[in-house]
């Protein structure tokens, strides 16, 4: 049995489209819809309570577009709502796939965790991975920066790699061999990143590890029904359009070119 | 006639507090409550449609709690609501004020503007300096690094500097001597942007400029009735409470202590 309704997927911004990326390219026969929520961007620095709402918004709204499943690529957004199911529709979140997919590569038992504030304070990562394997050792770092300098697109500049020794450097005086890249953004600054931590450490995106989940689960046929069709189609929406949102998806996604660019109001969709 | 209503000020997120401070050092007998709409910031990298409905919210509620006027402590939004009243209450912006003052300041007659994507596209200072001064030379540089610098409190810091130097220094090949901080966050980064202007250059901080026009708009009592109060009270309104918020207005405006700190929803003012 086949189910040709597209699978929804949801970020406060462009940072998503990099997990869109790898989903495209495992599931090539799915339909997508992809929200960013570009009017209330970012999620990351703003309180659990205020991500969780927009979330559920953003779950209601792709639900309203007839989607037959969710897939959370934002870790913020993914910290707040690790539920597999959210009002019927089954939910997918970042976290739990990008942290086995550590575990599975981490020969020292010490991983890095980047992320933005909110999902490093939620402590969801370590939950996650001491849930999997109880004598793994984690050290987290906030990132503040990284989400406005892939905004940017300053991947490789001197400035960004500046930051990122910052951030990153005072992890290398530890054991870590495996590092999870604990938000969508930060692979578009993976130049940058890749300069401090060398070959010596293993770079985890979520963005890989969901689509490998999200690909098995459709061979399974269990949680979600493969489509019928030959070819899936791909739209964008967003909650404020802007020329710059527009060209970065196009860059990150090509050479796959989306079907349509749509402005919504999720707004209105609030309990 | 005096009138004890508090004055309103808004901005998306702590950096209308510096032009808040100006405001209580020049008029300490009025009373003030300041809105911070953090669930949504910044509003910078927002289109217009979306800055202008956003600000409309925050002047309805604003309106909502009796205030007598509208400060508008943000470039962005400010760029967005040029009028001089909205729905019956009176409204001032940044951007006239600054734009005087820097006129009031230019010897060479060349001035510079740093502000975000949305203040700089919107080209309100160009259009404010130039019906004042049409023989005025502009030139305009777009920081979008600033913001989520000053929100980290990284005035100083090297990788403040190099950025300030990035944005600041082309500028220095021209014969400006006057320098718009275009946006209410940058005064936070004033020792790094004056270590590139050296003294060469005057700053004109946009709270300075209103909180004159302000207080002369008091004495004058035409379009704004002065307090009959011994002294002003100040509440603070945030639409995402976070202890960074709270923490920084603290620091902010030391040594006045606002009475208080409230979480308020103002999205179901929408139209």
């Amino acid at each position: 049995m086949s189910d040709n309704r597209p699978i929804g997927v949801f970020d406060s911004g462009v940072g998503g489209t990099t997990v869109l990326r790898s989903l495209l390219s495992a599931v090539n026969k799915e339909s997508f819809i992809y929200l960013g929520d570009t009017a209330r961007l970012p999620y990351g620095s703003k309180s659990p309570e205020t991500i969780r709402r927009y979330s559920e918004q953003c779950v209601r709204y792709l639900r309203k577009r007839e989607v037959k499943a969710v897939v959370i690529a934002c870790n913020s957004a993914s910290s707040q709502m690790l539920e597999n199911e959210f009002e019927g529709i089954p939910i997918y979140n970042v976290i739990e796939p990008g942290a086995k997919l550590a575990l599975s590569i981490s020969q020292t038992g010490h991983i890095g965790v980047l992320g933005t504030r909110a999902t490093v304070q939620s402590h969801a990562y370590e939950k996650a991975l001491k849930s999997l394997s109880p004598s793994i050792k984690i050290t987290t770092q906030v990132c503040p920066l990284f989400v406005p300098l892939a905004e940017e697109g300053l991947d490789g500049d001197p400035i960004t790699n500046l930051i990122a020794y910052r951030y990153i450097g005072p992890l290398l005086q530890s054991d870590i061999d495996t590092l999870i890249l604990g938000c969508t953004h930060y692979p578009l600054l993976r130049q940058s990143i890749e300069r401090v931590t060398t070959q010596r450490i293993s770079l985890v995106d979520s963005g890989d590890a969901i689509a490998q989940l999200l690909k098995a689960d459709i061979s399974n046929g269990d949680k979600i029904k493969p489509s019928g069709l030959e070819r899936g189609s791909l739209r964008i929406l967003c909650t404020d359009m802007s020329e710059n949102f527009v060209s970065q998806c196009r860059k990150i996604l090509s050479p796959i070119v989306p079907a349509s660019f749509e402005s919504v109001d999720i707004g209105s969709l609030a309990p």
